[in-house]
Parts: C-alpha cells; sequence; structure tokens
C-alpha cells in the first residue's frame, strides 16, 4: 500500500503515546524516484477533481501547486488511515510553501480533504524545500489517536491518485 | 468576546487529550478586516506600555513590530484564558519573522507577558507570511491543560488592547 | 554540566506530561560567547569523527556546517540524556537550514546519532536564523519520556565535544 | 453611464471604417480617483460571481486579479454595447499583465464574458503599467462593428459593478 | 492539417470584414503538449536551413531561438494559407521577445519566410510568456485578405516542420 | 524626404484597404546611424518648443525623453502627410516605454501634435527595445486613409527637426 | 501658525550668533500625523501653481514630487518668516533625493520661492529617508539672520498650502 | 585625553570665529585600530545604561547600533568639553546611517545626552560609511562657542567608555 | 577666469558675515558641457602630477577618480583664491562618494592640496549624483574669511588644469 | 573506443614537442548528446565508488557534481592513456567551477584518481560554462609526455563509466 | 608593423625554448586607445567577411562581438606571423567570454581562421575584463615554434583590418 | 623554508622537462591557517615598501588588494628561487581577480617584482576563489628552468615578508 514515505533514512511518522507525528511531507514518490510536477503525474480522476481544465497555458501554470496540494494531502490521509485513523484526527497542519501566491489553490484541494472544518493551521513562506526547486509545499501532520478511536464520519474524496 | 480566530476556514485551535495546539496567530482581526499597521491599531494603554514614545519618526519606525508582538501574545492569551488556562500553560512557541532584527522589540513585549521565564522557544525568519506583507510576525502556541489545571499566579498585564 | 541552553531568557525545554518540548537548538555556547564556525570550535574527536581532512580548502568549506551539526544534536542528546532519556525518545525534528545544499553534510551527521532509524523529520530553508548570520542550521526536538522509560541499548557516540 | 473613460487626454475609443479601436482598459475609475485594489472595489453581485471566499488569506491574494480582471471586461463591455454592439463582436484582445501567474484568475473571468469562445488573444508580461504598480492588467480590444450589426445572442453576465 | 492553434479557449484567429487578426503564437503544439525547444524539435530539413552546425556547443546556443522562430513563423503561415492566403498579405506583425540579443537570429529567420520586404513591425522585449519560461518569442500577425486576393508570387519555403 | 524609415529590412509601414499600419517607431535615424539622446540631437526650435531650460542638470535629464518623443512623433507625422493624410487621421497609439515615469515627459510632447484629443492609446512599459539601451520609446500608429480623406484642420506644429 | 516642526524631540532651528541652523525638513506635518504624497495634500491653489494638470496618470506620477517639493520649501519660508527674515536671507541648501530623476520637478518649484538666484546649493541621491518610504525629499537649510537684517524685496508666493 | 580624532590626515575639528566644525565621528578609535561592533567594546556602565539586557540573541541583534551610537556622541561630548563647551552649545547634527531602521535605538541613546531638546537635525540614509562595512552611523557637529561660553547646567552622563 | 560655476540657475557660493559657503562641486565644466570622465580632460601637467602612468588599463581604471577629484579640488582653489583667500581658509568639507572604495584615490590628490593637516572631513557614500552616473565625486566647503585675512604661507600646486 | 572528444570542431588535444595540451574537458558526450546530471548518466560502479547513497534527498543533492567529477577525469584519464601515458603524466590542471562550494565533492573524487598526490592545480569559479547551466566543472589537463615515458605504477581505478 | 601589444607594461608574448607564451588578447589597440565596439572599428573588408548585414538593428547587436572577435583572433595571427609560424602552430586557445550566448558568433569567426580543425581549447565565462566593460572576450595562445618550423599551407584570411 | 605550498594535497609546482608549471597561488599560509587581509598580515618591511600611510580608512580600503598582491608574487619568488631560478625565468602569468578595479593596485606591485618588462599576462575577474570571500586575487606562473639556467641580474626585492 502506498502510505506516505520518507525521502531520506528516517521515520515516515512515530507514535508516541496517544500522539502520532508525521514528517514533513512532500510531493514526491521516493520509490520510483518521481516529482509530481503537473497533473499528468497524478490519477486521471484526481486532476479533474481539483480543477484541470484541458487547456494549456491554464493548466501549464495552475498544474503544479493544485496536483503537489493533491498528492500532500492523499498521502497524509492514507498514512493516518493506514494507522485506522482518519482526517479528523488530524489536530494541527504546519503548511510550508516556496511561494505563497499558491494559497488560494492549496486552500481549494484542503477543503477537499476537510469538507468541515480544517486543523489548527500555521502557513509560512520559506525560502527553499527539499529535494529540488521543483518542490512547491510541505506539510507537517500532527495526529491525536488514542485507543478505540475510530476514523468519524463519512470518508473524504478517494481516486487512488 | 475576542479570543483569536481563524483567518481561514480552518480551527482556530484543536484540543486533543491533555493537549491544544493553536493555529499560527498573526496580527489581523479578519472579524473586521484590521491588519494592525502600528500603536494606533491597539488600545492606548496597551501601546503606553510598550514604549510608545509621541515622536513620529521613532514611533513610525518601531510601531509596526512592537504593536503586532503585542497583538499576537495577548490574542494567545485570551484564547488560553477562554479554555481555563494561563500563560503559563504555554509549553513551546514557534515564532517566524519577517526579519530578524525586529526580535529585540519582540522579545521585550514577550517579558510582560511572562514575567518570568518563557515557554520552549524556536525562532526563525521566512520569506513570507499571511495576508500581506504588512505582516511581520506569527506565534504558534503549544499548550498543555490537564483536567484540573488552573492558571498559575498572578494574571498577566491586560489593556483589553 | 553541559546541556543544551536558551541564548534567551526562555525555557531550554519544557516538561508536559509525558513530553518533553526542546527549544530550537543552534550551534551556539551563550554562556562563553562562542559560536561554532569549524572544525576548531569542536573537540578533536568530534572533528575526526565526522570528517576532517586536514586540507585546508576541503575544511574551510564543509567545516562549519558539519561542526554545527554535530554541536546541535550533540547539546540536544545532552538535554535528554540529563533527563534520564535517550535519542531513541526523540520523535520529532524539524530542522531549519540556511542552505539546502548543506543537507547532505547534516544527513551524514545526523546517522551517527541515529545509527538506525532517525525520528519523524521536516526540513526546510528559512532566510534567517539568530543570532547572527554565521548560524547555518537549528533544529527542534519533541521527546517522549512516559515515566519509567529508560534510555534504549548501546549509549551514542560521545566526545565530549 | 459609466463606460470606460481615458486616464488621460485621448480617446477612450476611435471608430474607423466598420472597426472600432479602443484604448487600452485598465482598472482605474478616472471620474473618482479609484483604483481596483480587491473585492470591496466592486459590487458584492460581481464579486460573488468570480469567486469571493469570504476567506480572508484567500481573498487577500486572489481579490486584486480576480476584481480587475471583472472590472476592466466590464468596462469593455459597456463601451461596446454603448456603440450598439456586444461582446461577439470584439475580434482580438491584447492583454498585457504585471506577472503571467495571474492568468488561470483572469482566464476564469474571461470565460464569463465569453461563454464560447473567446476572440484572437494575445498575452504578454510587461514590466510596467500606468498609473501605478496596483494595475496588474491591461486589456485592448479591437471591435468589429459594420453598419447594420446587432449584438449577437444572449446578453453577458450583468451585475453594475 | 497542421495549423496555428490556440493553447487556450480562444479563437486562433477572426476574420472581420476583410481583415484577419491572429492570435499572439508561440512555439508550443498545444495538441500535443509539444513545446519547441531546439533543432530536434523541428523537422531535420527546416534545422539545416536555418542554421543547425551539428556542433554541440553552437547548436545548444542558438538551436532554442532559430527553432522558436522557425516554427512560429511556420504556423503563421499554414494559417494564412488555409485561408487562401499567403506571406505577402500579412500586413503587420508585433514581435514580443524575452531577450533582444535573440534579434540577430529570429531576423535570420524571417528573411526565408519573406525574401522581400518584410510587413510592418514592432520589436519588444518582455518580461514574461505563456505558458512557461522556455517561451522566447511571440509573434502576433494582421493579415488583409479581401475577396478574391490570391497568394502572390512564388511559395515560401516549406518544410513540413 | 526625411519619412519614418525601418532600421532592419521591413516595411516602414503596410497600407492595406482603408488602413496604414506603421511599423514601431523609435528616435533612431537608420540614414545616418543617428540615436536621439538629448536635445542636440533635434532641431533647436524644436527643442525650444518641448522645454529646453538652458541648464545643466535640468536638461541632462529631461533631455533624452522630450527629444525621443518628439522625434519619434514628428516621424509619424511626416510618415502619414506623406500619404496624404494628418495626426487626426491616426486611430490607434500603442506606446512602449522603458520607464514609466518617462510618461508625463512624453504626455506633454503628445499633445502638442494633438492639440485637441489624442487617439485611442495604450501604454506599456516593457524591459528592452531595439536597437540599444539608449531608446527610451517606441510607438506604433494604426491610420485610417479611405480614398478621398484629407488631412483636417490646422497643421501640426512643425520644426523639420 | 504653523512653522517647520521637528518629527522628534529635536530643535527645529537653532539661532547661533548672526546664523540659523534648520533641521533638514521633509514633507510630513507630525501634528496631524500627515505625509504628503501628492497634490491632494496641499492647498489647490499651491497645487495649480506648481503644475496640476488634472489628468489621473499625469499628476499620479509627478504629483509626490511636486507637492514635496512645495510643502518642503514653503515649511523652510514660514520658519524663516517667523524669524523676521526672508528667503534671501538663506545661504546654503543640502538637498537629499531618494531619486535624482526627481531633480528638474524640484527644480522648477525652487524657482517659484527663489525668482532670481537660489542659495549655495548642495544636491545628493541617498537611500533612506525618514519616516517612510514615501519621503522624497530633505532639505536643510542655513540662514543669515544679523540683528537689524529685514526680508528683502516682494514677499514669496503664499498659499497658505 | 581621548577626543574624537579623524581616521585620516584632517583635523578632527576646526575653529573658525565663534564657531567650530567638527570632523564626521564614527565608532573607531584610530590610535588602536578598534571598531566599535557591540557593547563588549565600550565600557560596562555605558552597556548598561544604553541597555544591554545579557540575552545573546537580543544583544547580538541591537548591541552594534546602541553601542556606536554611544561611541560616537560620546566623542563629540569628550571633544566639546576639551574645548570648554558642553553639550547644548552643538548647534547642529547631521547624521548618517547605514539602515534607518536602526534610528529608534540612537534616538534613545541622543536623549542621554540631550536630557532636553536636542540640537537641529538631519537624518538620511546613505550606502556606505568608512572604513569598513562594521559602520552604522556617522554624525557630524557645528558648535557655537563665542568667548566666554561655559558649558551650560548639569554634566552630561559619563562613563569613561 | 574659471571659477567654480554652478550647473544650475543657484548661486555658486555666498558670503555670510565672516563665512563664504560654496555649493557643491562636482568635476563638470558647465559652461562647455564637459564631464570630467580621465586624464584626458584635465591637463597634462595636472595629470601627470596624480599620477598618469602610461598604461592603458591602469589608466582606465584610476584615471577617472583621480582626475574627478583633482578637478573639484582645483575649483574650490580657484573660487577661494577669487574671493582672496587660500586652501588653508576652508574650515570644513562634506566628501561624497559614489564608491567609497574611491578614497584611497581621493585622498592622495587631497594631501597634495592640502600638504599639512586637510580641514575637518566628512566623507559618505550616496545611491546618486547629478548631472550623470559619471560622477563619482561631489565636494562641499565652507570657508572663513573675516576681513583682513590672506592666504597663509606657500600657494598649493598649480596646474591650471 | 571512448576518449575525451571535443564539443566542437576544435581539437580535442595537441601534441606539440614532449607536451600534449588537452581542450578543457566538461561531462557531455557530445556523440549521443548526454549531458552528466546525476549518478544515472555514469555507470553503476562508478557511482557506487564515488558515494551513491540510495537516498533520494542526497542523491539528489550531492549527485550532479560527483558524476560530473568522475566523468570529467575518467574522460582525461583515457585520453592520456591512449596516448601511451598515466595519470601521473598530467603536469597541470586548471579546474574551472560554477559554484566553490562543490569544490568539497570535486576534491574527493580527484583523490581516486591521483591516490598519492595530484599535479598542480588551479582552481577558480566562473560564471558560466558551455553548453549548458546544467555543466558545473570544467578540466584543462596539461601533460608531458616524452618519448620513452611510460604510463607509472598501478592502472588508476576504472569502472568504464 | 601591428602585432597585438600589451595594455600594459607587460611582454606581449614570451618565447622559452620550443614555445611561444602570448598575453591574453583583446580587442583594443592600445597606441590609439581604440576599443573595438563594432563593424566600424575594423577594417571594411574585414567586417564583410564576417557578416555585417547593413541593418541598423542586426548589426547593433552582432556587431560587437563579431568584430572584436575578428580583431582579437586577426591580432594572434599577425604576432605569431612575426615570429615566423602560422595559425596552425597554435596549439592552445583559452577563451574568456563575458557571456556565453556570445559563443557562436565567435565559433562563426574562428573557423575562417581555422578552415580545418581549431587548437585544442577551452572556453568559459568570467565577470569581468581588462580595461572596460566594452570588453567581451580574451584569448590566450600557446604556440609551438620548434627551430626550423614553417607556417604551414595556405595563408589565412587577411583583412589588414 | 617558506615557498608557496598548495592549500589541499596537489602539487605546489611540477617540472616538466625545461618547464615549472606552479599552482595557482593565493594569500594564505596553510601552515598557521593565516589568510592575508591587509598590512598587518605582512611584514612591516614590506607593507612600507607597497604603500602603507598609516592612515586608517585609507589603509583599510587599499590595504588587502595591496597586501595580497605581495603575499602571492613573493610566494611565486620563493618558488622560483629555491628551484634556483628567478623571476625573469617566469614565461607567463595567469591573474584572478574577484575585483578588477583592483587591478591598478596589483599592477603597482607587480612592478616592484619586473623592474623591466613583465611576463605574458592574461587578466580576468571571476566570481570565487577558494578557500573564502576574503581572497581577491590568484596567480598562476609558467617558468621555463633549462639545465645551466642561472638567476638572472639584480635580485628581487625582498622583506621576508
Amino acid at each position: 500500500m502506498d502510505v506516505a514515505q520518507p525521502l531520506a533514512r528516517y521515520a515516515a511518522y512515530r507514535r508516541a503515546g496517544d500522539f502520532v507525528f508525521l514528517s514533513g511531507v512532500i510531493a514526491v514518490n521516493p520509490s520510483i524516484g518521481l516529482i509530481v510536477r503537473g497533473f499528468d503525474d497524478i490519477s486521471a480522476e484526481a486532476a479533474a477533481l481539483i480543477g484541470r481544465t484541458g487547456e494549456f497555458s491554464v493548466d501549464a501554470k495552475q498544474g503544479p501547486i493544485l496536483a503537489q496540494s493533491w498528492y500532500v494531502l492523499d498521502s497524509i490521509r492514507r498514512t493516518v488511515e493506514s494507522l485506522g485513523g482518519g482526517m479528523n484526527d488530524i489536530q494541527k497542519l504546519v503548511q510550508y510553501f516556496r511561494n505563497l501566491d499558491h494559497f488560494p489553490y492549496y486552500s481549494a484541494v484542503r477543503k477537499l480533504f476537510f469538507p468541515e472544518l480544517s486543523p489548527a493551521s500555521t502557513v509560512v513562506e520559506v525560502s527553499g524545500l527539499l529535494p529540488t526547486d521543483d518542490i512547491l509545499i510541505e506539510v507537517e501532520a500532527t495526529v491525536y489517536l488514542p485507543p478505540g478511536a475510530h476514523p468519524p464520519g463519512a470518508p473524504p474524496p478517494r481516486t487512488d491518485g
């Protein structure tokens, strides 16, 4: 299964008591060396859901941040679900951008994953992210999963992208 | 009541077990669209307390960071108090600056809120903060509030600014 | 004893329930005003262990980041051990770089402290760190130390540097 | 009536034979000295139509370009209609941006004015526009209005903003 | 057939009375997502005609602008011919460059398409073109095609590149 | 006679039906390789008319843009007159500046050529113009000259500069 | 009365023997926190006198420096007159600009205040002025006012702006 | 005695009639080649008086400008006193900063030397000062010392730093 | 005779009581529109005296600042002598550089004019000087010339350059 | 056989008397148009030998310079060997870097080729190399190969990469 | 005769054994202070040979590098011929560019001087060349001229430019 | 003895036949980790010889390049003498500067070492030198030392600095 995996020899997450700390997630699939650079690097269903227009110039501009936003949040979702939790168990997100002009795009995608209220949130723009300048966003999540917790309510959108 | 509120559709804070995670707080009052840009945007008592000189050039230079520092820490205080806690229940602060030359100003204000020892602290300079370039600082707090905890000692300075 | 100490009047760490939150650590010894700028500012054993070559140009280039990486992680180790814990009790590291080209150097040093798997990890490049531009890296650690926990396994490398 | 007016002493448009040449239009109402800087400077209906979210950070980022795009195209529409024409009589648009990352926003607004196919189009990014740096876009239109032409089909969206 | 096509949902050209207005053309084939980046992206005959030397460093430097110049003018030619016209029916060219040092290369290619006199011409350097930074030139053409006009004289060079 | 001439092998203008399209005009006399750099490069009468003060520093600052503005518009005038038209037959001007702070100077000169209303007008700032960095402005004119048209009203100012 | 006042706790001027040294004057009225940013911040008479055109783009460009020039020199005039002197008693002006391209505008205004010969003059461009980046010019005057001196000749222009 | 001395072979001051003109003073002691870079380069009493906090990061940020401000004004005081005058005999100060954000710090120190009103004052930001980039401020003083003048009132603060 | 003359309509100097205030002097001869750009623009004797080497590259590098230094100080000398004074009557020099790396060159020339001690001196680097970017230095002098004063000692070096 | 070949029509090397001068070598294989951009572009054995870690982020950062260093030195080795010489016959290397921070990586690789002492060496950082910005290093070698010389000692490491 | 001459007091070349080392040659004739800036600074025959088009804009762009390339290589040729050698005796060229985009132009000229194979060659882009920024290229040659060598084959192109 | 030594594990020089190739020399003494930053880092005699003035600001500006020029050429001299040669045996110098404005200073020092004619010479400005940004110049020498050669004429200046 395809949960979020680290880019280096560090833990993808750590469980400590009732909490799970995820490593910062970026839109890279290290197992196949793939960096998500646009709609073509995610599933067609996901691309359609987050706003692919099929117009070349528009998609070339907004594709990278939309696709990375999807990939990152979807990776977090998979990781949390693999631990028996759900998106609502996420308590806090720290979101690092390369360019805050991308925020509206990311915000639109995040609403798909948190149809009601998003977790506590911090947003900053930083001057660099690993591994290359193609990376536009990194998201770090803190999860609360006490024993006996169940993923709440309806499942989030799912495209296996 | 005027506790810290998020700028977007995310939670101002999340309680998870004995912990409360606050979203990053900036000097904006989204309910009235106000960005704190100087002493005139906080109460006169607060302005006096943190060092308004009444000299135009001096206040124009140091007003923005002093006033934002006050507003942000005061917002955090109100939020924590609304949860039945106090400043000493804050365990960690992550402080993002646009310009680290502002640190001495912020540090002076922080001492007013933590007359004894401040919490564990991380300070970095980032290249951008939401929503506009007027924002000079963002502070994210982690609070420990086990059941039965009470706000410790004397109340912090208060000006209702 | 030489545990990590804050650069200002804030707590070096805060214990809250089963968790310990460390302040961001940089390669400065504030008690003697020392900023680690290269191999000469750490012990010779540590310098040898992390790759001093003895060639002037090479060491001038890679010395600052290697020595700071060592100093910072060693400070964290001392702090955690002073609390009765060990490196494996660290759950999450947030690592702020001034220049991500330094990451391979840091990564090599980190492996010495975490011979198996490193904790959950977030890495970003920021535009400034305190107190001066000599500082290349800041690391913030979150530790889980429930009552009765013991430092696991073999002790980490130790040079008293 | 509120047709596009020039910022200086030049013609808003010139009719020459079957053609009408419009001056480049920007989001300024010179009669009241208003520069459109965000959603608050256009009508609420228009703002809603082009995507105001009500979230502070999102609107602060995408508001300026969306509102200017609306204002400019709406000014062109009013001018063309005042001459007895319609949007489909526009043959060519030259669109000057200050930042081509704004193109997707503009493109979305333009579709509201040209629900079918837009005119022949040229898009470039320039380094400055009059009168101030707040101006993000300027659009120049060429119209074909032979005698006896009528505005085609259904009227374009209209909010009087 | 392979006439110039728009990158977005706008008209590749518009006929208005005796005139045809073409959209600005860039060296992109949106149907297959191809951006022309060098000699390898056009036909070998065209590459030879416009000056491929077969020397690696030389071609790496001058290939992008030469190939884009060819592609753009050839697209315009195909479009005009599909309308029953020829290169001499083009009345005006507005040529946008990213770097005016490229002008001599472009000028040499343009002479191949207009062996006698080129149309009225405007040349400026702009700070950005769609869709990506690979695009070095955009050309907008105005054509005069009254009924009964025929493509004049000898056909332009043709390589079907 | 001294009408506007192209800098390269392209047409200074093209007549198409009732319209004349002029190439973009800059302040260069290619026949003698002269670039207009100040008042000394135009006639004394023209210099006096457009504001030469005779003070060294003032003229050094405002001379280049004033003289180029004059030269360019005067070249356009000569071209239009050579075709039997006048300034009022110009329908549209597209004006490219290297620095929009020059606009007030240009605007003052343009009023001398269009004592009543100027044509439809587009103004943008671009990052480069041919042939050298001395060129501050380029102007492209579209003229409507149906058969039988006569230059209207009083002749424009004339200094043969 | 409205003589030049300091922005901070320093003397607006000092009389020493037969001389008066004025502090550097900028276009700020600290008593009401007003920074002069354009024609609207001075009296209509003054605006007309120094060249307001009523055209939006022109005034937006040249208004700030013209209005500040006026305000600063008028403040100096009021101060000197309050001491019983006149403009001709000013011996030296040191003029600091943010952008020397503004010099012609300033020079035109200065002639209104010194219809004959201006005092000894030094002009430099500096990289910053207090209190904000809106300030475009600062002027420092040295005055000679021996006992018994009278303001010479006709009074300077006066608009009480 | 330690009065202000020139960095080069020019006079530290010149007496002309009732006036004394001081050379611009910077925080350098050329006799020992010392550049004041922080609190450690002035006396401990002076450092305490102007705000040393003892916190590493704060002092590293605000120390340089505070210490230089002190050193420069103290040098001027010593020079004036060596001539039999006092701080109130200073009529004008021209203050050159490398960064006007330092103004509030300087202003606070200046008040210690001029407890009542400071002299006439000009403040500008320049792009460089001698001898190195460590120099943050240079101050030039004009003094009025007619025969028989005595240093007025209480002596200024004194630490022999 | 060739004394320093102003570039604009202001006084080259003003006599006030026992003092003479000179305008800032630059290396321009406005009567013939000459800007001093190197050794060729001053007399051969002066060029030899201040260090022309006759080697092309060396003179191209150091010629501009050496020649301007000479021209400016020589202009001041002529002005002072025309008033019956001498170099030793100069009390203060304020020297504005475009690049402080030029200071050693200027300092060497200044010693030729002040073989003993130079006057009180202030040196700063500014971001611009009138009238063009060729100007590297501007010097402003304050002179003390009470009635009956005579030029002291031996005359300064003289080449009539 | 695969010896170093030129990118253009110049000699890969020239033999002159006892000396051989090699052209500057970069990491490009012009016969197949390959630019070495990372470990994947050299043989797996070579990649392993020079430090491929298999961790995505680490290899993405240090791969390009390590692989290019290998490729360039290996090309030189092959060329020298094809002439009957060996690495120890190389007398001088001039090494041009795009970024001197890469020096430690290069230095480590060079030791593999010169296990004892490297030749005389010059290292500089330049602002550009042919043919594209991917090229990080260029190395020029001077070889001494008198008749009868034999490749000395043990052969250098060899991977046929 | 007009062989390459040094810009300063160093040797134009040095003969050492069978070798001749030339100083780096730039397009300057120090004897008459001429810097080659375009086609007008070389002979008309040479200009024609290397591609003068007679079109103003084209020649203004490509003239400087073409003419300098010619001048430099022609100077080298003259020097080598004055020593009794020929172009084929040149073994190595080190070519320093200010801008590698000029390489194709230079390469075309070099082929005229080396109709067969050029010598061993190194090409880098540097950030500056003597004596001024007009210099675009510097070439350093190493020549092999053993006793009895004769200039080989047909003489190179010759225009005495 | 103190001959030029390499900064890394490469040869300080290589003898090949009658030639000696020196590594590029910089002003660093690696045996004691000294980087020459000014006059204090060389002997007093050398400092006096090359122009120390004893004035703080002047020496701070010109000291670094003068002292490094001396150190580098003196190192080369020692190396050549240790091989039994002299300065006149040097055939070629390649000189890399960080800033070509330093050339006149270097040229003056070089004349002391080559009182007659300097060797063949190449001068370029590069963007970086090892090991740190303090290094302003690197010089590479080629020497011709056939058997039986003797150091020619009078010994060069010598201060053992």
